[in-house]
């Protein structure tokens, strides 16, 4: 029999065929995907994937795995010939445990779907990205997705207690663990976290929940230079216990999109402009911490203006500003995620802005980011852009970001788009260990081939 | 040339032979240890690890890596034949990065010098447990070391940047991050973290600094059952962002060690005691809050009485209570480190000490924990006790945390002495998978072979 036959024998109507597979499962957001797999496999239980591999495995068949496709790395593509295995129908949430402050979900649970039901028990789940309505939990673990809640508590790495996973031959291998302190031999959770779909095809998680803030203080700072953006980091990690989120906008970022908006906040547009957001816990009014907090900072040069968000409104309006919408009418917008350590990341805007100014003088350039979490983006449109302009584009990026010893993906992953600039991050000894694991793990290299580490 | 030959060509006086080979070498703090190593090599750059492993390696010849040898799982004892590799001399802090919020240290740096230099620096290295004098920053990593501050900001493992491990082959793996967020390819730091020196050694690292905590408020409180040690532990979770710790108490233990310190804190002994204890930040006074929230446990009859720490002298009167040195000085005392289900602990301590007082009506059976960790000490004193009894035990504790499907090893590790029970917290799909990545990684088994997974 073919692979498909036994597929279709073992699986039935979880297999789609022909005109059954739609445009959906051709790329994932990056849009750069052309081909469509072979057939879509669409597992509706545990088992059921662990079957789809096995038939895969013993066929020497390539399988792609697929989430939400809101991946930016083009990392849940299909090659010409590769079979998709989609998460979607093996969703839900198995269990809040209220003590335990934890949750089991399915893979293909939208995070959203996830988020609410956490809610609904009274605890934040702190994985948390604009994509939130499409992407599903078993992607966010695979790519290992960080977003704008990262300072507070972690990359969604940090908030995995126990996770299922299924190998390349189809072995079930279950660590559902709901403990905070479990030390009996190596962490294989981290191992499949953040290894997109390349070591193994994640089914279940168990989640760490975190009290649920009762509310938000935000502000929006006007800063002069890099160095303050840095001081008032510092201080606010000392003095707000609950700070949840503290962006940064460089002034060509600030300029752009608050006018797009039709807001001017601030008399004369600053260099830097800083969302400073508190979570908000328990009983007690926080506000005047908060304000005291931005007070001092003010009688201490630090920062030139602050506005403390009197509404949710807005609030809003401040995060409209920092999402950056009016950026996505721009021609061929290209947008970078890179890291560097957080002392750097000044000297290396300048660098990088001017580098690529220098070579595209028509083009937009600007910087934001979690400048608390290191992460830096990037986003760069020129009217005249040819897919040439976009490789030298990436070219100055990343070459740049290696001299810094930074990371060309600090939150999207490597995927396909990153492939060739990875080596720019990791050292050859780092990738020829990786390449072990790969074998190891998946010696017949059926799992999301050419993704990550290329061919192995 | 014999191994020992080489050794001793290569790297001249940092390899022990013979007479120079002091008793220290032979056990870990657990005083399991039987045997001197074969030598001793203390490489004195990272360099030097890399060349003695090739050695070694190329020989066949087993190795053990040795930091302060305060484990208490037996992790670091030599076999008959094996060369212990210690860290001792490869010690130093590397970088205080203040902008980083990081620190590189050698892993042979005792975890009090790197604590101090935080300090020094305005920063908490969060890592920090009783062996801080003594303990390696390299051990503590190798065995994803725990302690009382974990509630707060995490296990060693969540406090690390970036690491280089020397492999088996001599490679030298150095993925020496320092930002928060960085998604290129698989996490090689989680994977040598916790994997107790058998799959290559840590030479060094960067370590994750936060805010240095202005003060501390102690309380000590009374409770009646361990549903309510959950609800305080729950609501301080919700209103106090600045939770350093929370501790449990069970009757027998709180009674045993504050009536060894000839304290009688409460009216009548409590069924349950707990420190909760609150990091200060920032400017503002916390106590008004803090003070607040046992005044709503009281009121809502959560807790029955709390003592609030009015000087550093009686926080540290209760925190000796917990520390339970007293128990020292019973016979043979063991002292089990488990963790289960937040919500499981209450019902498997009941259920533990009934099994221990059915068998040894004569023993000390006494329970405390990190319960805001998922964590349980069990201490166990029986004054007929027989290399029998100690095994009984073991088989009572551990098949009870199996059926619970806890973990063994909540923060000590597996070692030698727990290696026989990795079974009931681990399934046979797991214990493959790490035995797939041992013979990756070390093909020729020389890494502290016979730990953790047994021979491979």
């Amino acid at each position: 029999m073919s692979v498909i036959e036994e597929l279709m024998a073992a699986l039935g109507n979880a297999v789609l065929t022909g005109d059954r597979i739609t445009e959906r499962y051709r790329s994932d957001a990056s849009l750069s995907g052309r081909t469509l797999p072979l057939a879509v496999v669409r597992p509706g239980s545990v088992d059921e994937v662990a079957v789809a591999l096995k038939i895969c495995n013993a066929h020497g068949q390539c399988v792609v795995p697929q989430g939400g496709l809101t991946g930016l790395a083009g990392g849940a593509n299909p090659r010409a010939g590769d079979i998709a295995v989609s998460l979607e129908r093996l969703s839900g949430i198995e269990e809040v445990d209220a003590t335990a402050s934890s949750m089991t979900v399915l893979a293909g649970t939208p995070l959203e779907v996830a988020q609410r039901a956490a809610e609904d028990a009274g605890f934040l789940l702190p994985i948390d990205l604009g994509a939130r309505g499409s992407c599903q939990i078993g992607g966010n673990l695979a790519t290992n997705a960080g977003g704008i809640r990262v300072i507070r508590n972690g990359v969604a790495r940090d908030n995995v207690l126990g996770l299922e996973a299924v190998l390349a031959d189809g072995t079930v291998v279950s660590s559902m663990n709901k403990m905070i302190k479990n030390n009996t031999g190596y962490d294989l959770r981290q191992l499949f976290i953040g290894s997109e779909g390349t070591l193994g095809i994640i089914t279940r998680a168990v989640l760490r929940l975190r009290p649920l803030p009762t509310g938000r203080l935000t502000a929006l700072c006007a800063l002069d230079s890099y160095s303050e953006v840095v001081t008032l980091l510092k201080r606010a990690q000392q003095e707000l216990p609950g700070l949840g989120a503290y962006e940064a906008m460089w002034e060509s970022y600030f300029r752009f999109n608050s006018e797009a908006d039709g807001l001017r906040l601030f008399e004369s547009c600053p260099a830097f402009a800083v969302i400073v957001e508190q979570d908000l816990q328990g009983h007690d009014a926080e506000s005047e911490r908060f304000e005291a907090f931005l007070g001092r900072a003010l009688e201490d040069g630090v920062i030139g203006d602050a506005l403390v968000a009197q509404s949710q409104k807005e609030a809003q309006a401040f995060w409209r500003i920092r999402e950056g919408h009016a950026l996505d009418r721009l021609p061929l917008l290209l947008n970078f995620d890179v890291s560097l350590a957080i002392g750097d990341i000044g000297r290396f805007a300048d660098e990088c802005g001017q580098a690529l100014r220098a070579k595209f003088p028509e083009a937009h350039v600007s910087f934001f980011g979690h400048v608390g979490d290191s992460n830096l983006h990037i986003a760069f449109s020129d009217p005249g852009a040819t897919e040439e302009t976009i490789h030298a584009v990436d070219d100055i990026v990343y070459a740049l970001v290696g001299t810094y010893r930074g990371s060309v993906s600090a939150e999207h992953g490597i995927g396909l788009l990153k492939r060739d600039f990875l080596h720019y991050s990791r050292s050859p000894a780092e990738l020829e260990l990786m390449r072990r694991i790969k074998s190891a793990l998946d010696p017949n290299g059926i799992l999301n081939p050419g993704k990550v580490l290329g061919s192995v």
